[in-house]
């Protein structure tokens, strides 16, 4: 297979600077997502150029990308049953609504302010929407908080913030495009909510009487090859129903959660998620590209949404988990406030579609930056201070 | 990253299919890899088309084939020191020249007998030379027979198979292409052996005095985490000087076999077996076009070449290893037979540039499909008469 000599580089570089990157964070005492972001940036395309995000080569890395990012929330999945989820249910909620519909409102008045068409507006206003549940999962799992409450509130917003901020895409685009129906709306919002609620609902008592038969199959170490099997079912299961394939793996680890003690899952998935996760962080961090800022009366407006981007989502958080108090209401916020890939990936789509114009895409790429690097070392003192 | 929706579905069709058809063929009482293989044909191009193999989706399959077969190199190395190596080191050496020579001979003899041209019967041939060391080790593996005898000398003659076999295609697509000086070919034998030697020969002491080293950095598991580097960089050097990669990492794991009993480090690499391993042989599989078989009048040469595929192996094995014993030099023989992807990369290079015709590129085909389904199960039979 000689002609894959160049992308077997590519990933040798994308791992191998992912590591020593994460090295030189810890030893900072900072996260080490940090450095694999930084690292990404570095061997993207916009500075050093070994790690490809085009054509071919660039397939490949965004699907290694996605399969560390779904390996990354079946092992967060794993860790946080669904009674747990519904423990916090009614604060998750609240904390992913508020978290959507603040920084959307606030994003699309500043930006209309700032004397943009509404439809590019709209556009920046669904790309202060979803919340990177990759990162801050990232940060909970290596600070070993994920089985605190403000984390379960967090996790649990982040799925249903997955959701809407999807939809808010959906709609968003279909607007642009002129093409969606208020129908296809409805159906839409009725498919995502059915395939959550079933799956967090029916899934535990189906694991609780059936889950023993993992152990079934006579293929060396079945169990863990039927857990691959469901979050790779899952996860494609969520996008063919419009989406995205992290809710699936996040679904799929949760549901699975109730055999821990049979099967321990989680320790072949280590190793799995230790390899592969890397991938995605510096992947995210190859499609930031560093010249976009240059372009442009860029950053003022960089500032003012970034502002909103941050202030929303912590008023969301402040105000959806006010029951738990202040502090963890914050802790909630920060934990909320990462854009990553979303951010990116709305971004870039607009940017295509022609509805944005390049200051503005540069402007949205700089407020992800600073969401996705600031919040893992807040959130880790924060949490240092709470003790 | 909603484009990779119906990339995912082929991930999950590969995998899914791959561990089911496994687990049947581990109830038929036959090695799993077997039914990895028939499930890669199924779900490829040539029957469901669920697989890719080319094309962008198909590069991502391709690559992710290659991930699982140096992670499966890998762990045979890690089994494999290199004193065991060089313990059995003149007879396998002898068995790889035999088994290189005697099916490159038989096979230009029988391919310019039925009357084709030089060049033509020059690369059938060379189809014949490289053993697929992924099957005979998955086999070995699967069987727990990784420590005996045999298996030493199939891995080393597999090894130094490989080496020839690359040695000889690029010297025919070289006088094929009329690009290929004698000096060239002078210098990449040189590289490619001291790649090998200076490796086997210098790595287990650098590694006996440094190896604790892999525990110093502070990253989460960072023994693992350097094995998987030192896995991606010699996999890439053994490509950037010509080689395939799965020397590279096959090499890797061998010089890390020493540190096994401080770091076990192929506990933590299983899993990442588990889930990638099976890549490799499904689209082996999807890359055996089954319409291929039909052009023609395919069936009496490809017979008479999978005779001398076999036999030639067959031949080498018996004799290069013959201070074994006839019963070990069979072993060896059969271990030797599989052809596997490296095959298939030969044939169709050869039909993309022109010089083999579709009937005599169907007849190599078959002869990788029964070289390759054949070896497992004769495998096992000998070694469970054997004791």
């Amino acid at each position: 297979m000689d002609e894959s000599g160049s992308l077997l580089l590519a990933i040798f570089a994308a791992f191998a600077s992912a590591k020593v990157a994460g090295e030189v964070m810890i030893r900072l005492g900072q996260p080490p997502v940090i450095g694999e972001l930084a690292a990404g940036v570095l061997v993207g395309p916009s500075v050093l150029g070994w790690v490809p995000i085009e054509g071919s080569d660039g397939a490949v890395m965004l699907l290694l990308a996605e399969l560390g990012v779904i390996v990354l929330l079946f092992e967060v999945g794993l860790e946080t049953h669904p009674s747990e989820l519904r423990a916090v249910g009614r604060q998750a909620a609240a904390v992913a609504v508020l978290g959507v519909a603040l920084p959307f409102a606030a994003g699309y008045a500043v930006t209309v302010g700032a004397g943009r068409e509404a439809i590019e507006s709209a556009f920046v206003a669904t790309a202060l929407v979803a919340t990177s549940v990759g990162v801050t999962g990232r940060v909970l799992a290596d600070m070993g908080r994920l089985a605190a409450r403000e984390s379960r509130v967090i996790l649990g917003a982040a799925v249903i913030d997955d959701v809407l901020g999807l939809l808010v895409l959906t709609v968003v685009a279909g607007l642009a495009a002129d093409t969606l129906s208020g129908g296809q709306i409805v159906a839409l919002v009725a498919e995502a909510i059915a395939f959550v609620v079933v799956l967090l609902l029916l899934g535990p008592p189906v694991v609780e009487k059936i889950g023993h038969l993992l152990a079934a199959p006579r293929i060396p170490r079945a169990p863990f090859a039927l857990a691959l099997t469901l979050l790779l079912g899952l996860s494609v299961a969520a996008e063919e129903i419009g989406l995205a394939a992290i809710v699936g793996a996040f679904l799929a680890g949760s549901v699975l959660s109730g055999t821990r003690d049979r099967f321990a899952l989680e320790e072949p998935m280590r190793p799995v998620s230790d390899f592969l996760t890397p991938f995605f962080f510096v992947v995210t961090g190859a499609q930031i590209d560093v010249g976009s800022f240059a372009k442009g009366n860029v950053l003022a407006l960089a500032a003012v949404i970034t502002v909103v981007a941050i202030a929303g989502k912590l008023a969301g958080g402040i105000l959806g988990a006010r029951s738990l108090g202040m502090r963890s209401g914050v802790i909630v916020g920060v934990g909320m406030v990462p854009r990553g890939e979303v951010g990116i990936i709305v971004a870039g789509l607009a940017l295509r579609a022609g509805v944005v114009t390049a200051d503005v895409f540069g402007a949205v790429l700089a407020m992800v930056v600073v969401t996705t690097l600031a919040a893992p070392p807040a959130l880790q003192v924060l949490w240092r201070r709470a003790g």
